[in-house]
């Protein structure tokens, strides 16, 4: 048997072009009515196919078979459909059953399910129509990453995973090992002995793939990672993941400013991709999130439909406002005179909190916000110094419902900056010799930001919880599958 | 200073477009030669851009500046070449130094380096026409594998990197963990306390995200992977990392045959992509390895050069041949007779080994090879039985210097029989109890494969040695950078 063959997608037998041809379709029930009607589909749109049965022709053995999950490949002809909400479907001739889903015990049945049920079956919660929709979204984004990158240019580098540098000191690490957890081996001095260890030496998953996509765009110019990063930080929230993808453009001879507009340009192109290339799907998810939201205060709800945000944000400049400035605003605005922020503002110097930044984003500008030049103090060691002395050139994009979505900068290319910065921290700078050698041998100007993929996601899907866009999320206490 | 603004790309400037205009280019220096001729490149092509100085108009404290690795700033007019080896080339109006590079200390200098020098030098090396080369056909390829699944409607999948489960069973893999390792926590029986670990249990690296791919292709029906995968094995060979790019499309509904027309479509296209995008790089790379096999012995060189050897593959069909009928032909073969094979074909039955599949495809097929229907005892549990009782839907596909490339099945999509197999490796069904569920609910025939990305990069670049293909390569012993 050759199951492909001739079959047909369900997208393609919607778009009409094989009316009154014989076609074979396989796919999942996703529900079967009176007896008659079943609606099937395969993944390769949000919308089902009818099959209409004529159930006198066929067995009762095969029709008790059909139920929302089975799997069936059906043969017959399309014809245009005389009922609404469709307007072709088959006239079904054969039906063979790949496999059966007893409604007795299958969990994905044709009624709501909450999320945090659907959680605990991330294998199976693919099958909903929420969750397939995001994640078509989600791998169509991922093209529009690559196809962006690719369009202008850059060149796409696989940071490594496993890394012997814990440089950036972003959070906590996960270790990554193979020595004997009960009986490490020790050195003499009763240390574990990590020359033991499968790479000779201590290791760990990477924060961040900056540091050696420097060495990249040090050569080829522009380049790029979109890859998996770590964060074994204990944060049980609706914003943060243990295991998540980033991805991190690193160009040279670019300044802030052409790092700002890289990031802008590209968040609005990858965010056009969808909403040209995933219409359905984003309109399935608009409405889901309006159902969802019905149940909320008024002031809890979105101020825009989803596809409307969307190309608000596309289509518009986002904010550029420096960090004196917000902190300007900040200062005057009701909720610090009022007492209302948990960390009030005072002067200048203080992190900006996530209550700063909705309230920056979602009441004053109301429009995605780029803060850049913060101060020296709060930001990584390797951010240029301004010729001020005490900012550094620094930038966040904020967006609206989501907080920080890009956090980048103009990387320090001066040598002895660089070793300031460093031994101030502490760092011994054998630790960095490979990254300070990128200062001594040909350094320029370069700049670069990162991207957490998944709060790109949860924006573009109008999901509420990090959780739900990946696809078996990896958090404190949870890596089942 | 806004570093990016008017300045053009090498790429763009040997396009000839921008004839008689001043032009801006950001670059390092490749060769300086006669105090007048900079060879400038900045990573967008393999070909430099010729940079001319009439040194009389120039200080020399920045004449004594530009040296190979320097990065430079040049403004000046685009003229055609009155020289050799180049169309276009700058009159120079202005040289701004970004960054020295001192000849005295900067390694990457204009001579032949060895392939193990530069591996020590691996934030370095891609500063080498090879490497730079290398790189950007992997950035092509992997940009033609995105794009190869999306025009035919395949998700994007992201497999989980840190996993709880062992299932496939690989391979030694990495533990990750967060627990003390000189006290770990340990149970009243005197066991460690996996409970009190980050994720509540042992989690490992993944060896492959073939079982999620599958759950996912029961929904969305035609998905891949591309992400990182581990192995913690001690093979210090020029095949093997321990951290390696797979690529593993599922498809519900394709039988084994459809399996391997999609991985031949698959291969063919990619390499078809490169070879219309990066002809200059793969013409760099060929020459490159006509040099190298000059030094060794006729019998060890390439029986074809670089190019042809792509064109060879994207244009012949890759010979289909079951395990069975392999066994004859290397029963009867003149090395098994002459009792030249290190391990001898007796009958039928035995593994395969490196030595085999280089006969098969090297001497007797001299093409690309998809072995398939596999004994049983020789391969994965989850391979789909055949009629037969004793050999399994499996395929392995053999390239010409690379040895296997493709590992790849039919799954066994039966329930009954799947539990029987698990059975009898010993494995808790409560360990699958997931995997399991895709056989009760909606199970169909289904099938995928796993591609090596190194190894196809490996046989895209005629590169030797696996760790020359990727940026930071992670191996026993050895996770630098």
């Amino acid at each position: 048997m050759h199951f492909n063959m001739k079959s047909t997608s369900v997208k393609e037998l919607l778009s009409g072009n094989l009316l009154l041809q014989e076609v074979t379709v396989n796919g999942w029930v996703k529900t079967f009515r009176s007896n008659r009607f079943i609606a099937l589909n395969d993944g390769s749109t949000i919308n089902n196919i009818q099959c209409v049965v004529d159930f006198e022709e066929f067995d009762d053995s095969i029709l008790k078979q059909i139920a929302t999950g089975a799997a069936l490949k059906i043969t017959g002809t399309l014809v245009e459909s005389q009922g609404r909400g469709q307007n072709v479907e088959i006239q079904t001739k054969n039906i063979y059953v790949h496999g059966i889903a007893d409604p007795e015990t299958y969990p994905i049945q044709p009624k709501k399910h909450s999320l945090e049920f659907l959680r605990e079956k991330a294998h199976l919660r693919i099958r909903t129509n929420t969750f397939a929709a995001v994640m078509r979204v989600r791998s169509a984004l991922s093209f529009a990453i690559h196809n962006y990158f690719r369009q202008n240019d850059f060149n796409y580098f696989h940071a490594p995973i496993i890394t012997g540098s814990d440089a950036e000191g972003a959070g906590e690490m996960f270790r990554v090992t193979t020595l004997d957890q009960k009986n490490p081996p020790l050195t003499e001095e009763g240390e574990i002995n990590h020359k033991e260890d499968f790479f000779g030496k201590e290791t760990n998953l990477t924060v961040s793939g900056q540091l050696e996509a420097e060495a990249y765009a040090m050569a080829l110019g522009k380049v790029y990672t979109f890859g998996p990063t770590f964060r074994a930080e204990n944060s049980n929230t609706s914003r943060h993941l243990a295991e998540f993808w980033m991805i991190e453009p690193e160009v040279a001879f670019n300044d802030l400013d052409a790092n700002m507009d890289l990031a802008e340009d590209f968040i609005k192109d990858v965010i056009n991709y969808i909403l040209e290339n995933c219409a359905e799907d984003l309109a399935f998810l608009e409405k889901r999130l309006l159902d969802e939201e019905k149940t909320k205060p008024q002031a809890e709800r979105s101020d825009m439909p989803l596809i409307e945000k969307l190309k608000f944000v596309a289509d518009n400049n986002f904010k550029r406002v420096s960090y004196t400035e917000a902190i300007d605003i900040l200062r005057n605005s009701k909720p610090n005179k009022k007492k209302k922020f948990s960390y009030p503002i005072d002067g200048w110097g203080a992190d900006l909190q996530s209550e700063h930044e909705r309230y920056l984003v979602e009441k004053h500008f109301k429009c995605p916000v780029i803060l850049f030049d913060y101060p020296a103090d709060i930001k990584a060691f390797y951010m240029r110094l301004n010729e001020d002395g005490k900012t550094v050139r620094a930038m966040d994009i904020l967006f609206p419902g989501i907080g920080e979505i890009v956090g980048g900068s103009q990387r320090e290319e001066r040598l002895d900056v660089l070793k300031e910065k460093i031994a101030a921290l502490g760092i011994d700078e054998k630790e960095l010799w490979w990254y300070l050698d990128l200062r001594k041998f040909g350094s320029a100007v370069h700049s670069g930001f990162g991207l957490g993929f998944e709060r790109l996601v949860l924006f573009a899907t109008g999901m509420g919880n990090i959780r739900d866009v990946i696809p078996f999320p990896r958090t404190p206490q949870n890596a089942e599958f």
